[in-house]
């Protein structure tokens, strides 16, 4: 077996141990700060320190692991993932980020290699904020960023955020008090699952990211009149789901004329619904994306104009309310250079990809240049599940490519 | 005050009196054999017999008040509706066609006036079902059919058919013991409110039922497969939604080519729906109404084969379960043709209409000729609920018509 294919075996048996550390018996659950997360985030810590990283814990409960470079105090490539989960999620979002980085300093430390610049395996504490409905809280406060009001939320079951950090042994007050040096990082890159079916349907282990998509999401009320199924003719409805289904089609509709620009309806919602009635109120969700700004809010003007023409001609009212709106993250040019020649490099193709969720690379913009490399999602694709795969061969070269990476980068 | 619009007056005054015999004390929903519903009958058996009826009750505890003709024995025009109602209910529903035949009867017993057949007014007991979801109980009892199976049923509370029958001075066992002679029918005549908002929009108090709407009612289940709204490219997408959005519009486009034909989604269901997930499974009904029988079959073929092709182009399944299915009933031409006269003869239109919801005088149809007369219904033709309204002129003009057709029925 190639040194490739242990490292991917020793990934994938990493994971599966670090899946063990779940809030839930029954599937794996790991949201900030509970018992199993902190669990997860001391082996994480352990094999840090087998890798040869110092490590330290950072005011959100991140990991920070460091490996010198051969100059003390060198700037640092940063890289990492996050190690919380959504709620039955799959065992490799996230998680294959921190560990394929870790596995790679683990080579270089046996070999006694020190590289032009540091590295930093960052294990970022809360990404999907699924105990305190927060979004990119970890890299966030990594970044000295935090919304005090967050500090009022609670979770499920009825513990407060202050309470949650009190029994971590972390100070809510000091969450972000120690952010990193910005001027310290020569850039971010980022391991992750695809999450989508676009490597595994063009056979490729690893793709470049070219951007983060910037998305909205809107919630539609359509206001109809209900009526009698049996007693109102066709001419004299005012149908809220008739109309509402015509615009789930101008949604797709306009979605698919530009390659990457995606338009999902994922929740709809007939009030009163049943057999016999005509609906007169309908509720959907509208969830647009694109890594072109320019092009999504174009989608949502014509989206927004035909959703107006179909009401008008049904004589139904419609409103929109926005829950949700990002813009996009463009991949930096020279970063996705270099790590499409170390993908190629370990023969895993040149495929340059988008990428429709967002990640902790979103919020490291902000200060460094930044770069994903996308591993292929088994499945087909399906990722926040428990369905979700990785193969340990595509693991192993993530790995490889990541190392070439470090040692080209300059 | 006119004379017709005194009864007019009188039968929205005792609409209104019985809707206080309710289940509930915050809305008007009154259901088989409950207190509220033995209180109701009482009270219309009083009326029948002041108006000079002679009242039995039947096996199901029907309400069949009998006003003899010239000879004594004569057959009789049975002509009545249902006293129950769907849970929070419109007042004149059912009601209206039971008061209108008293409030006909009461002038012809003052004036003395007997005619050449017996008139028979019959309040049903149960028609909407709402109490153990049975379907024209009553009237299938007064005709001797009942489904045994039914005995096994209880009610939200826990109790049985039987329990329920019990505590009215039922016998369960003698339900439909003593069935009505058909031969002792002429002919079967139901007033009853459109629920719909056609005689409203043409600015008619009264028209005349062509026929009663067959239909049938199916679950249909589309599954295609989840994934991710941000990271799955719209081309590899096996949106449930968006083929289920088509199909809806597949069953509103056929129903609108045919005048008279109506197809209804009223409840749809997107499995585990969220803002950013493609939905994988989607469940909705579709209801499927026609006067005639091979114009319904035609379209409910022609949308099982667009929902074929579009789950085929859309790769997802589809698949549809049926709940419900029940042929058209034609209203006898010769009472048409008799209920139209008279309604020319009150100055109310000469409009005809078909039924799109079921009525008592579809069980009727078995053993008699039947004929309907709508009543415009207001609050732009809302029924089964609360807003429903019947204009007291309205009211008066529809007993005028009746009591015109008792006398020009021969």
């Amino acid at each position: 077996m190639s040194e490739t294919a242990l490292v991917g075996r020793e990934i994938l048996a990493r994971a599966e141990a670090l899946a063990r550390h779940s809030d839930s018996p029954d599937h794996y659950t790991r949201t900030w700060l509970t018992p199993a997360h902190l669990a997860a985030g001391r082996q994480i810590a352990a094999w840090m320190r087998e890798a040869g990283l110092a490590v330290r814990t950072d005011g959100a409960g991140s990991l920070v692991g460091r490996y010198e470079g051969a100059a003390p105090g060198a700037k640092a490539i940063v890289t990492g993932s996050h190690y919380d989960s959504v709620r039955n999620g799959g065992k490799f979002d996230g998680v294959l980020g921190i560990l394929a980085p870790i596995a790679c300093v683990e080579r270089l430390h046996r070999r006694g290699e020190r590289l032009a610049f540091a590295i930093e395996v960052v294990a970022f504490a809360d990404e999907e904020g699924a105990r305190f409905q927060t979004s990119f809280l970890a890299s966030r406060a990594f970044l000295g960023s935090f919304d005090e009001a967050l500090r009022e939320r609670r979770d499920e079951d009825g513990i407060s955020f202050d309470e949650a950090m009190g029994a971590a042994g972390l100070d809510p007050a000091a969450i972000a008090a120690h952010p990193c040096d910005p001027a310290s990082i020569a850039a971010y890159v980022e391991v992750h699952i695809e999450q989508g079916p676009v490597l595994l349907d063009a056979g490729l282990a690893l793709g470049v990211v070219t951007a983060i998509a910037g998305g909205t999401r809107e919630r539609i009320r359509v206001t109809g009149a209900p009526g009698h199924a049996g007693t109102v003719p066709m001419a004299m409805r005012r149908d809220a789901i008739a109309a509402a289904a015509e615009m789930v089609g101008a949604v797709e509709a306009r979605a698919r004329s530009v390659p990457g620009l995606v338009g999902t309806v994922g929740l709809l919602v007939v009030k009163d619904g049943t057999g016999n009635v005509i609906p007169g109120e309908v509720e959907f969700t509208v969830d647009i994306r694109s890594v072109d700004d320019a092009v999504r809010e174009a989608a949502e003007r014509d989206v927004a104009a035909a959703f107006g023409e179909i009401a008008a001609r049904r004589r139904v009212t419609v409103s929109a309310a926005r829950s949700h709106a990002v813009r996009a993250t463009a991949c930096d040019a020279r970063l996705q250079d270099l790590l499409a020649e170390s993908v190629v490099a370990v023969g895993a193709g040149k495929r340059r990809l988008p990428s429709g969720a967002g990640h902790d690379a979103m919020v490291m913009a902000q200060v460094a240049p930044v770069g994903m490399l996308f591993v292929r999602c088994g499945a087909g694709g399906v990722s926040h599940n428990p369905a979700e795969t990785v193969d340990e061969a595509d693991a192993g070269l993530a790995a490889q490519a990541l190392l070439d990476f470090f040692r080209r980068f300059r």
